[in-house]
C-alpha cells in the first residue's frame, strides 16, 4: 500500500516476521509513535495505523505491547481448525492428515514463559496505557492466534487435553473505549481474550474455541456487546465471563461445550443474555452470581447433555445436578421465554437419585421467571472416538427410554418475593408459596377452564 | 501485496480473469498446494491464502474446485441489484436504465451445463475434500455471484422469472468445519449456497436474493449459525433450509418473499429460530418437519400477505390456508412470544370459506406454544407493475374493511400433550382439551377477575 | 492494487487528500463513470469500484456526490474516541492528553456552511440519483466521519456540548436498494446517517455516538435492518428513527444515552424492535407514533436512570414521567417479554408527586402487552465530572433507599381492545377493564391457587 499509515508485517525492514512477528509489530508501533507526535488543537490528530498480516505462519517470541489508539491489526483468515481432535488422533496416523495445524493469518504464540504465574506476561498482545484519554478504537480483525500446545497439569490428563499453557491471546490491562474484536480465530490458548474495564467494546463474529477461557471482561465496564460469536471453552474455564459490568449485551452467540459455564456474571447489572444458543455437558450453564441484578435472560436455548467424546469422558465442572442449569444469586432479574433441554442418563445424576434442577434461585429478591419451557429426557449415553460424529449423533438423538422428572424451578429460602409463572407445573416448582408469587403452567384438566 | 500467500486474480500470470476467473483461481489453488506441502509436527503449517477479486466483471467458465483449508476468497463489493425488476422492464426502456446488471466484485457464472441434472456440476465454487481432518476455515467474503439468467421451465412463465438455471453459487460436498460466508451477494442462481455436513459454520451478513433457493444446509451438522442476512428465495425454493442439524442458531435475519418457505427444518433438533423478521406471500412460512424437536421459535415477526407485483400474480407454493404460517411436526418445541400478521383478502382464502390457520401442530407431543399474538385482517389487494412501490404500499397498509376470523392454533389429533397458553381466545384455538393443556388469552370480561 | 477498479485516495493524481479528500473522491467517481459507460445487454456491466482510505486525517472541503451503484468506500479504522469528554476537560490539561481527536481512516468534515439551513448541503457524502434502476449496493465500511466541533445554539450550553453544527455524515436523497453501512465510526455530527426511501438496507456493526441524531430512515422504505450497532445521540435528536417503513428489523443494538429517544417509529408497520439494550436518561425511550402498527417489541432491556455527568446535568427531552418509557400510538402491536428498569430519584419526578408510567398506550386498538417485567427504584443521584466512572458507578448501583411505586401500564381512553397480561399487578395497571382484557401478574397469595 502507498500510505505510510499502512504497514505489512512481511515488508517491514526490521525483524523477521516468520521468526518473531512480535518484534516486527513492536517496531512498527514505535514507528507510528515516532511519526505521530503532534498535538494539534485545531484538528490534526494521531490517526493510528493498520498493520496487515497476510496468511502465513508467524511465530511470536516477543510480546506485542500496544499503547496507541486507533491501531488496527488485520489478517486475511481466522484459520481455525480443531487442534484438539488432531492431538487425539494416534500419532502414526498424522502423516495421513491433510494438515496438522491451524492456518490463515496465524500468530503462533511462542513466548518464553518463566512460570511465575504472572498472567499478563503470557499474552501475545498486551494493551496497556494509563493516563487520559483511555486508549480507544484498537481493532483486531480476521487473524488467528494459536497457542500451539497445552501442557501437563499434573492431573494425569494427556497434556494436549489440559487447556493449560499460561498463554493469552489478547490482554487489555487498562480502561479502554470503543475497541473491536471481529472475525478473529483463537485456539489452544489458556485465555483467549481478557479485557479489563471496557467501555463500548464490541466482540463480534469471532471463532473462539479450544481455549481454557474464551472471553473474560474483568474489572468493571459498561455498554459493551458480545454478539454473534462461536465460542467454546475448556472444563475449567469460562466461555463468556463478565464482572461488574452494566449494560452488557450478549446475544446471538452459539456457545458450545465444554466450558465450566456458558455465561458467568459476577456482580453484573442491567445487562442482557438474550437469544443465544448455549450447550453444555454440565450443570451451571448460566450463572448470575454476586448480586447480579436487573438482568434480562430471554429466548435462549439451553441444552445440557453428556460428553460423548471418549478423551473427555468423566471430566466435569464439579457441580451436581441440584445447581440448576441457570443459577441466580441476585435480584430483580427477568428470565423469560427460554427453552431448556436436559438430556441426561438418569443413572449419572448426582447426588444419586436426586431430582435435577433447571432454574435455581439461590439468593436475592424480585426475580421474574416466566414462560420458560423445560424438556427433560433420560437417555442412554453412547460415546465415540470421533468427536464430530459423536456430537452430531448425540444432538440429533431424540429417542428416549423415558421422560425424566426434574425440578423446573427451585427457590431457596435465601431468595424471596420472586414471581414464577408458566415455567413448570405445580409439582415441578419448589418455592415457598407464602413468599413467592407462583402460577403453575397449566396441565391437562388443570386449572379447570370455565367456558363462556 | 508482498506476501506470497496473497493473490490477486487480476495479476496472476495464468489465464484471463475477465474471460474465465475459474481457470485463474484453480491455477492459484494449485500454486498454493505446490508451495504448501510440508507436514511439520513441530509447528509449521499450511496456512492457506487469500485470493482477492477487485471490483469488476469476471466470467467463470471453469468450476473452481477448493480442496485446501484456510482459503479466503475476498472481493470489494456484494454488488446486488435487482435483476428481477430489470428483466420485467420492457426491453425498449433498457437504454434508459443507469445499469443493467449486478456489480461489485462480480463472478458471472457461465458454466457449460449439459443438462444431466447433476447439481454439483453447476456450482461456481465446489468444495470437496475427503479424508481427515475435515476441510476447515474456508471463507467467502464480500463478492457477488451472479447466475445472469433464468431459463424456461416449461410452465409458460417468462424465462427470467422461473428461478431455474441449474446454477449454484457455492456447493460444499463434504464434512467441513468453521467455514465462513460473510458479506456476500448472490443473485439469479437456482441455488445460492448448498452446504453438506457443516460444523460451526457461520453465514453472516449476506445478501441472498432472487435465487431459487438461498441457504440449504444438507446432510447433517451442528453448532452453526445463520445470522443477520437479507434473504429471499423463489416460489419453488427455500430461503433457509436445514436437515438433521442440531444446535443451529438462526437469528436476526430479514427474510423477504417469495420463497416457498421462509425457514424449513427437516429433522432438526435443539435449534433456534429467534428474533427474525419473516415475510411471505404464502402459508407454510416456518416448517418444523420430520420430527424436528426441542427447537425454540421465539420473538419472530411473521407477516403473510399477498403478492403485489404484477409479474408474479397467481404464483404460489400450493399450500392452502389450513396449513398454517407455522407448521410443526415434531415434539417438545417451544413457540414463544412471536407476532403473526395475516393480512389477506378473504376472497382468496383456500379452501374457499375456510378459516385460515396460523399455528398448526400436525404431529408430535409436548410442544409449548405461549404468548403469541395473532393479528388478522381482510384487505383488498392491489397490485402494481412497480415492485418496490407495490411492496412498500402493501406493507404500510393498515386500513382494512374488516377483521378476519382465524384459527390461531390448530392441534391435529396426531399431536398431543401440548401446552397452549395465551396464544388465542377460546374460540380461536382448536385442540382437544382432554389431551392438550390450554389457557385462552383473556378477553374483555373473561376470565372474570376477582379483585383483592 | 493492480486493478483499475481499485482506487486509493492517497495515490490518486488529482487533488490532495489531506487537504480535500472530497475533491479526490469526486475525481475518482468521475473516472469510474468515464470508464464504465457501456450498456451491454448480454452480460457486461458497470461493476463500480472500491475507494480505499488508509488510516490518516483527511479534511473534506468538497461534498462527495455519489451517483454510481456498486461503489464501496472503505477504510481501516472506525477511529472513535470521545470528543465530548475531551472538550469537557479543562484546556490547560490538554497538553497532558495522549491524543486530542478521533482517528483511524478519518474524514474531517470541513464543508463551508452558509447557514441557509438546507440540510443536505452539510453532508460529507451525498448520494443522489434519480431514474431507474434505484441506485444499488453502495457500501461504506470501516472509516470515521468526524464533524470536529459543535457550535453555539444560543441556549447558553457551551458550544461543544450542543450537538449542533449543520453537518451530516452520509445523506442518501433518493430511493435506494441493498446499501450497506458496516463498521463505521461517526462522531460530532449533527446527523450521522440520514437515508431516504431505503429498500433492503443494512446498517450493521457501526459505532455512532456523540452525534445529534444517529440513524434516521426517512421517507418510506422496507425490509431493512439496523443490527448490532453501538449508538447514542444527543438530547435533541434520535438515536434510531424510522418513518413509514415496513418490515424493518432493529435488533442486537446497544443504544446508550443521551438521545431524546432510543428508538422512534413514525407510521412504521410490521417491524421488529427486539433484543436490544436501550439506556436513556429521560422518558420516551421507545416511541411508536403516528399509527405505528403490528410491530413486535420483544425481549429488550430498557434502563432509564439519571444523567450522572456534570456537564449535562439538568438537560432533558422535555417529557414528563407520565409519558412512559414505551409510548404506543398505534394498533395491534406486540410488547412481549421486555425488562424495564426505572432507577430514578423520587424527588425528580415530574409532575412532582406523580406516579411514573412505564408502558403507555395512548391511542389505537388491539395491542398485546404480555410478560413484561418492571423494576423501579428510588435512588439518590450522584454526579461526577468523570463521564465513564460516573456512568459505570450509576449502572452498577443497586443499593436503594426504597422501592418506587410506578404505573406499569397505563391505557388512555383513546386506546381500547388491548390485552394486558402479566405485566403488572392489579394496582400497577391503569386501564378500563370494560374495554381492555387484563390479567394481573400474580402476587403472593393472589390469585389463590387451587392445588390439585
Amino acid at each position: 500500500m502507498s500510505s505510510n499509515n499502512y504497514y505489512d508485517v512481511t515488508t517491514w525492514p526490521v525483524g523477521n516476521p516468520s521468526k518473531d512477528v512480535g518484534e516486527v509489530i513492536n517496531s512498527i508501533i514505535a514507528d507510528i509513535k515516532d511519526r505521530q507526535t503532534q498535538i494539534d488543537v485545531n484538528n490534526g490528530g494521531k490517526p493510528g495505523a493498520v498493520i496487515y498480516i497476510p496468511p502465513g505462519d508467524y511465530h511470536l517470541r516477543t510480546q506485542v505491547v500496544i499503547d496507541v489508539s486507533f491501531l488496527r491489526i488485520e489478517g486475511s483468515g481466522h484459520g481455525f481448525t480443531s487442534s484438539s481432535i488432531r492431538f487425539n488422533v494416534p500419532e502414526d496416523e498424522w502423516p495421513d492428515l491433510h494438515e496438522l495445524w491451524p492456518g490463515g493469518s496465524r500468530i503462533i504464540v511462542d513466548l518464553p514463559l518463566d512460570g511465575d504465574g504472572e498472567e499478563s506476561k503470557g499474552a501475545a498482545f498486551y494493551v496497556e496505557r494509563s493516563g487520559s484519554p483511555r486508549i480507544s478504537s484498537v481493532e483486531f480483525s480476521n487473524f488467528c492466534i494459536d497457542g500451539l500446545h497445552f501442557t501437563s497439569d499434573g492431573s494425569g490428563m494427556p497434556p494436549e487435553n489440559t487447556y493449560v499453557n499460561g498463554k493469552t491471546g489478547i490482554y487489555v490491562a487498562n480502561a479502554n473505549d470503543s475497541f473491536r474484536v471481529n472475525g478473529m480465530g483463537f485456539v489452544y490458548l489458556e485465555n483467549a481474550l481478557t479485557i479489563y474495564n471496557a467501555d463500548a467494546l464490541s466482540i463480534h463474529d469471532n471463532f473462539i474455541a479450544e481455549c481454557g477461557s474464551c472471553i473474560e471482561l474483568r474489572g468493571w465496564g459498561q455498554a459493551s456487546k458480545i454478539t454473534d460469536n462461536l465460542v467454546g471453552a475448556g472444563p475449567k474455564g469460562h466461555s463468556i465471563f463478565a464482572e461488574n459490568h452494566g449494560g452488557l449485551l450478549i446475544t446471538a452467540n452459539n456457545v458450545f461445550p465444554r466450558g465450566a459455564s456458558s455465561v458467568h456474571f459476577q456482580g453484573v447489572t442491567r445487562s442482557s443474555v438474550t437469544n443465544n444458543r448455549l450447550h453444555s455437558f454440565y450443570p451451571g450453564m448460566l450463572i448470575l452470581a454476586a448480586n447480579s441484578s436487573e438482568n434480562l435472560v430471554a429466548t435462549n436455548h439451553f441444552l445440557r447433555d453428556h460428553e460423548p467424546w471418549t478423551p473427555f469422558l468423566g471430566v466435569d465442572n464439579g457441580l451436581d445436578d441440584l445447581n440448576g442449569l441457570l443459577c441466580v444469586s441476585g435480584s430483580n432479574n427477568s428470565v423469560i421465554g427460554n427453552h431448556f433441554s436436559q438430556i441426561i442418563d438418569a443413572q449419572s445424576i448426582r447426588p444419586a437419585g436426586a431430582t435435577p434442577v433447571i432454574i435455581r434461585l439461590m439468593a436475592g429478591v424480585g426475580n421474574f421467571v416466566s414462560n420458560n419451557h423445560v424438556v427433560a429426557m433420560d437417555v442412554h449415553v453412547t460415546s465415540s472416538d470421533s468427536c464430530f460424529e459423536a456430537q452430531v449423533d448425540a444432538l440429533l438423538t431424540t429417542e428416549t427410554s423415558d421422560g425424566l422428572a426434574v425440578t423446573a424451578v427451585m427457590v431457596d429460602s435465601e431468595s424471596a418475593r420472586n414471581t414464577i409463572l408458566d415455567s413448570g407445573s405445580d409439582a415441578q416448582v419448589i418455592a415457598d408459596r407464602a413468599v413467592n408469587a407462583f402460577r403453575a403452567t397449566p396441565t391437562v384438566g388443570f386449572p379447570p377452564t370455565t367456558e363462556k
